[in-house]
């Protein structure tokens, strides 16, 4: 029997791949990134605002163009190989990035009228100018929807869609006027290669959705009306012209357009699946399933978990994400996170370094403080450099390093920032299974678990728990591509559903970090003394005895060193 | 009239510098520094134990004899000098540096029997070897003399007398048996100097013996033998070889002899001031009196004040030592101090340039820390990086750093650890004065002052007052000095009092640091934040809502990053 393969394209912030991957195995056959032209490595930024990051639409079709038919090429070398073998097509991308269209779909920004307007571009998902409109619509869903707040850890962020809108509302109007609807890339990027020419033709994902655009069944969808009316009359005309469904991505959103297929080497017709967020494709390409966490660690951190719709999931405190459907059809997909990450650690050496050459001294960190016991440097640190996604749900919160001597190096330091991400992780995980949502397995993906064994034994260690890592390095683009295998179907060579697809098509390396029991204990009692620093200043209203904390901390410091 | 002169010694940590200083108006003349030949920059250190530091006394004789002899010679230079227009000496040294001696003032170490024995040397002021006996002593204290420990700030410090000979006699029972009495080098080197034989005869420094040997008039001087038997029945014998009074510096140790006065090309016979310990006339060198705080701001900081005896002064909690007669005769000297405070600041540079060449990297963040406006880092640090010597009297507190984001930047850090120095030293003035002793003035000594115009600038901000810096860099010296035109007195052509003598022979700098309001302002905002910090983690028992102290950071960072 020939062998089938499944596209999967994945929009990151600074290029697009394009993965042709085996659907028997989960294998990639080959790939291919685009780099987008416009913008600073793909970002539009402004001198003026360092919160602005946008994207230019053309970039997507450029890029759907180039690295799928690139990666065709490439995979023309394999004998086994032949174009009409590919059965589908999945896409992932950043969010929530949402940019304003005509109802034909067509982009402001394609419009020579608005071709100076950043405010018609791609609102990428880190473009921070609407912090204002997240603090009002935070303050007034307090005020007039808690259970919308409980859904989203009960802060609206200025990352996501309606805030968006909104700032363009107030700074640019006469875009948003112009603009029939505002879609996320997540929703236009299939809805194009399907040739879908009315908007409400577009099956929008329900990943992209809820929470970040307040999307839930609960409430008939999008936000109700006069919530929406309270903050802005506009924001009801945009409303209106939103569907009352989102789909998850067993929907196939529709068929490869013939105009595309040809520019890039595909059969015509093709089914597309709906889009979703990379954190999520990320979750599907590390093979998650109920019980089981997918780590994915890079700069920031995202944890994707999954459970069974049937079993009534109750709100869980400042996890922001918990939607039907986000990740796995008959799930709730659960979302939370770590604002930053490998970005603490980058941020770290950056400081240290001073504009020296980074890579050496990373490396040297790495290696000596993989030297150190834990406990050893008599350090703890807090993982808020960049605020706090989960479980706080704070932005408004900053990094700490406490239990400095005159002795401590750099490497201690450094070591002890690792260790507070793995605190954090902890506490994450924590919180979701108080709420009855097991964690039995940890799978780990993105960049980092790759590049820092140290950082994976210092987790295993924090949590007591074996430290799994996803085979595949590429888990959103493999995740994409499983989509594609699943709108395909079995009779197509495809699936007919994520279990069997990822059953098949996912996997974990052989690479396994094991706790080491003496290092958990220590580690158990550094956590409790994180939880209660995390406490006294992440939680309003706490009281805590904070004296302890030091002469604890010295207390296994001197322990460790003397064993 | 010819012009008199004085002579200083000043023992430090690695040398001892001779001063010889014109009493008319406390210009030196000329000055010799001799660096100790014995161990590793004067310091006999140990492989085995990183807490030993110790001394040996032939160095001391060895450095009066070179160090006087060449600054006579070089003061020779000056036509208008001889060495009969010299006197009086005056000496300063570190402390508590005690050592055990023979009834004839023989240092143990000089005989061949104890050549090895480490036991034998100088206990330096930073030797902790004795931290287990420092909290023995401490443990006893609170429970049998809560009166004694009402006067060293509730702790006994492994840096002082008791706990040293304590902690020999465990670890070297010969020595301690062998010795007759154990004795400063504030008091063995003037009665070396004036060639006393019997220890007996030698009039003891009461700056030396209050507040570390646990020296004061309210129990008959040193600590009753209840409590001493209570440690250890060998620490009887040794207390009833000590006498039951002590002296200030306006007493005469006795008469230079004429063996030295040869090698030292000096007039035999001079008169030899009692010593003192180096801050505390570092503190007369910089012109200490009622209102007036002295800071020697070196690797750590040492304040000086004096409040006169009439005014019946309480005990001040958390202040270590206040002793009638250790700075001035008359009044109470107060010593408080901050256990880092230049190594703070080194071990940050340290830190960061791991190994690399420093003197650079501390003139660049100095240059771009000073560009930086208060509250501009939304940084806040706690300087305990070696504990807390006031108020909190606790060795096992450590260092903090908050606040920190993905941006703080090197000089960031490094000025907020500048700031947390300002912080602590508030702490201090404001304890100090909130218990009746106020502070109208401040005056700067030490290397620090001079060599950082920004740590300067920091300390007039947050304090909201003038900072003055001491005219002579080298107060120590001076003051000791000092100590000699005053036992030589009037007829002789110096003083008979100290109020006369630091009225002609100090002053303070043209450089003055004026406070600016606004930034007066905002330091008053970030001190109560530190505060609140400082309390939660030093203070036992405390319980403190921390929620507001990274919000109220970055409160002030916007107002100020804005306006």
């Amino acid at each position: 029997m020939k062998k089938r393969y499944a596209v999967g394209l994945d929009y990151g912030t600074s290029s697009v791949r394009a993965v042709i991957i085996d659907v028997e195995n989960g294998q990639e056959l080959s790939h291919h990134v685009f780099p987008y032209p416009h913008g600073k490595e793909g970002v539009v930024i402004s001198k003026d605002d360092n919160n602005l990051a946008r994207q230019h639409p053309q970039d997507y079709i450029d890029g759907f163009i180039t690295s799928v038919s690139e990666a065709v090429k490439a995979a023309e070398a394999h004998p086994e190989f032949s174009p009409d073998q590919i059965i589908g097509i999945g896409i992932d991308t950043t969010g929530s990035s949402p940019m304003p269209v005509r109802k034909d779909l067509t982009p402001l920004a394609f419009e020579k009228e608005f071709a100076d307007d950043l405010e018609a571009l791609v609102w990428l998902w880190k473009d921070h100018t609407s912090h204002e409109e997240a603090v009002e619509i935070t303050k007034l869903g307090r005020k007039m929807k808690p259970h919308y707040m409980n859904k989203i850890g009960e802060s609206y962020s200025s990352e996501w869609f309606w805030a968006k809108a909104l700032h363009c509302l107030r700074v640019n109007k006469q875009v948003f006027k112009e603009a029939y609807t505002w879609m996320e890339i997540a929703d236009w990027i299939p809805a194009v290669l399907c040739g879908i020419r009315d908007v409400d033709q577009v099956k929008r994902s329900v990943c992209a959705a809820g929470h970040k655009a307040l999307y839930h069944d609960d409430w008939g969808g999008y936000p109700e009306e006069d919530f929406l009316g309270a903050l802005d009359d506009d924001l009801v005309q945009l409303r209106r012209r939103l569907p009352n469904k989102a789909y998850d991505i067993l929907e196939q959103e529709g068929a490869l357009s013939g105009k595309w297929a040809s520019k890039m080497g595909l059969p015509a017709g093709l089914p597309v699946a709906v889009g979703a967020f990379d954190a999520h494709l990320g979750g599907v390409g590390s093979g998650v399933s109920e019980g089981t966490m997918v780590k994915n660690i890079g700069t920031s951190c995202c944890d994707i978990l999954v459970s069974p719709l049937t079993d009534k999931l109750a709100d869980i405190p400042g996890v922001s994400g918990i939607v039907p459907g986000s990740v796995l059809p008959g799930y709730y997909g659960i979302e939370a996170g770590q604002s930053a990450l490998g970005d603490i650690h980058g941020w770290f050496v950056d400081m240290i370094s001073r504009g020296q050459n980074k890579k050496p001294l990373f490396k040297a960190l790495e290696d000596e403080a993989a030297d150190l016991k834990p406990g050893e440097s008599g350090l703890l640190a807090l993982d808020w450099m960049n605020g706090n996604r989960t479980i706080l749900v704070d932005q408004r919160l900053t990094g700490m390093v406490l239990g400095l001597t005159l002795h401590s190096a750099s490497h201690e330091i450094y070591r002890s920032l690792l260790e507070a991400s793995a605190f954090g992780a902890k506490i994450i995980a924590d919180r979701i299974t108080e709420y009855g949502v097991s964690i039995k397995r940890i799978i780990n993906c993105g960049g980092i678990p790759f590049k820092s064994p140290l950082m994976m034994q210092i987790y295993a260690d924090v949590f007591g728990m074996k430290m799994e890592l996803s085979q595949s390095a590429q888990t959103a683009a493999l995740g994409a591509a499983i989509s594609g295998a699943v709108v395909a179907g079995s009779k197509a060579g495809g699936y007919d559903t994520y279990e069997e697809a990822m059953k098949h098509m996912t996997g974990v390396s052989d690479i396994v970090y094991e706790p080491i029991e003496e290092n958990t204990k220590i580690y158990n009692r550094i956590f409790k003394l994180y939880k209660e620093v995390h406490d006294a200043f992440g939680v309003e209203g706490q009281q805590a005895d904070l004296y302890p904390v030091m002469k604890q901390l010295l207390d296994i410091k001197d322990e460790v060193r003397t064993s």
